[in-house]
């Protein structure tokens, strides 16, 4: 093994996935020469120490063979591109499953929700599964009670493509009621977590995970979610992550959906009714959206007025973040991010490091 | 009586409400003049011969003072001012009931919806009425079977105001099945009908009676609606005349909840869920919302920067339509109308016959 894998793989059971410290060293310094600084010990980093103390990576290695995962690193084919563009990434994946993980998130969108949901959520969660799955794209989730076991269930009942994405280590089911689902995902789909074999779950863990659920996808689907719900936090980091966020609505005299409908009434969702909306909402303009093309036209010939309002405020070089355009373009985020996200299907705009810059256009380009 | 109420009686009888030439000559010329003219019977208006021969406005008043019906006209203090906005206003409303129009409508709020309703759309009519009554606002429906008879029930189950119009006369309960439901809202509430006493409800009718619900009314929610629901021409209407429109979302898997999800992703409609939101939604910005007041300053000194441009593409001389404002400032012309909302409250812009002008400023107000 590598020294960068097996270095990253050292630190997903030494340091927290959103350690305030550790993940800009590996930034800046790459994994072997922060894992080393760490063995240091010096300075806040001497906080390491007991858990350095108990570090076997070539034991967590062996319980990952054991149950077939295999480590995944940034310079892996297999890291998924999308994941450059969370604020902190994972400094590696634990994987499990016969699929390859970037291309099975290339096209997918996470379906999450209430643990404690109803009969109508679990129903339209494995539905809305089961008909991206038929559509082509592949179902992310966390595996837990009620939206996000129906969500896997669904994709799995129609042979799809479906990723669970742990809080604690890739061997253990969690929760263990759903230790059959998982094995069952591990065997056809793929069950993913960033922190190494034999870390527990820990309600930290989970806030982290989200935002691997959120940013590994191309946009997430709220099913039921009351106003507390752990999956409006996913919401958060999609929202953050630029993605397309929908919410499905429900009675109003369910407390279960009422973390939906305010998402949408806060315009941060986009009310969603059946997987063909998701699509729309997330998908390709070229591949996906109902729209024929027409034929070569300078990418930004025919925006609207507000995608070229959008486009004016975002600056060549210095980049600005999500939220610095919403202030100039005094708009709600969603509509904003709608925009942006237009305008970098057209290749007028690109994001990296959570900035948004435009980009230089050359030449006419066929579009559609 | 006088001639022109009379004249107006008449009118209602021998003329469509939205007949293609009546209301104009009304505008031009009186209501007195304009029965002249149709009873001369020159050029076009020869197309009245039929019902002048059995038009018989006596006949028509003595039936109208059976069921205790009154004629209210646009000169009454009992004319609701905001049927003023509505392109096409009725010639006069034939009321029955002991309450004045104009008050109980000032604040008012439409509530309609399916006449196929499920149970939950039931339930929540009527919640959402009883809720709105309860907070001092009148609820105004369409009598119809479903949503509209469960909003009229909700209000009287509080002792609220409600106000039926019906596309028929107001002597002829329709549906018959709401016969006893019809007579209660006549005794304590109003039971309203711009066409005379005789007169068949009809499909044109019901078109034209929904822009007066959405036209009366300070904003209009939709509880159930299909996609083909007429409560969605109702809808339309209230966006003509720039009502504040509310949907009240459902399951997914309820087709009589599709229209308002619709509606809500076209961003037609608000998501409500409680008569909070409805208020929140159509309420004054002074009496109803929830932020306190900040004492004197110069309306328009803290403008969001899109209420700015709003109020910037008005002009001060020739008005600017709804639809010529939503071209300018290029928006979803819910937002347009919500910042045009915004701007009167604020005394900057006025709307008169359908078009919006700037208010020239004088001095510093108290606000709030």
């Amino acid at each position: 093994m590598d020294a960068d894998r097996f270095a990253r793989a050292a630190l997903s059971r030494v340091a927290e996935p959103c350690d305030r410290e550790v993940p800009g060293l590996v930034a800046e310094l790459g994994a072997v020469e922060t894992l080393e600084r760490i063995r240091a010990g010096r300075g806040t980093l001497a906080r390491f120490a007991a858990r350095l103390a108990v570090l076997d990576t070539e034991r967590d290695l062996d319980i990952a063979a054991k149950v077939g995962a295999r480590v995944v690193v940034p310079d892996d084919d297999e890291w998924p591109e999308r994941l450059g563009q969370v604020p902190v990434p994972p400094y590696c994946l634990w994987v499990r499953g016969p699929l390859d993980l970037a291309e099975t998130v290339e096209r997918s969108v996470a379906v999450v929700g209430s643990r404690t949901a109803t009969a109508y959520g679990e129903q339209v969660a494995a539905d809305l599964a089961a008909g991206l799955c038929q559509r082509g794209w592949a179902v992310v989730s966390g595996a837990a009670f009620g939206i996000d076991g129906s969500a896997h269930r669904g994709a799995l009942a129609v042979d799809g493509a479906t990723v669970a994405v742990l809080a604690g280590g890739v061997e253990r089911p969690y929760p263990s009621g759903h230790a059959a689902l998982l094995s069952r995902i591990a065997r056809d789909g793929l069950v993913v977590s960033e922190v190494a074999p034999g870390s527990a779950p820990m309600k930290s863990r989970f806030l982290a995970r989200n935002r691997l659920i959120a940013g590994m996808t191309r946009g997430t689907v709220v099913v039921e979610a009351d106003l507390r719900s752990g999956s409006r936090n996913t919401v958060k980091h999609a929202i953050e992550a630029g993605r397309h966020v929908g919410a499905v609505p429900g009675p109003v005299t369910s407390m279960t959906s009422s973390g939906c409908h305010q998402e949408i009434r806060d315009q941060r969702a986009v009310l969603v009714t059946s997987a063909e909306e998701v699509i729309d909402l997330v998908g390709d303009l070229g591949d996906d959206a109902h729209e024929p093309g027409r034929g070569p036209v300078l990418p930004g010939d025919d925006l609207s007025p507000f995608d070229a309002a959008v486009l004016e405020v975002v600056p060549f070089r210095s980049g600005l973040t999500l939220d610095a355009v919403v202030r100039q373009v005094a708009q709600a985020p969603l509509t904003v991010r709608a925009a942006l996200g237009r305008l970098e299907r057209l290749g007028l705009v690109g994001e990296s490091a959570g900035t948004w810059r435009k980009r230089p256009q050359r030449s006419r380009l066929p579009l559609g």
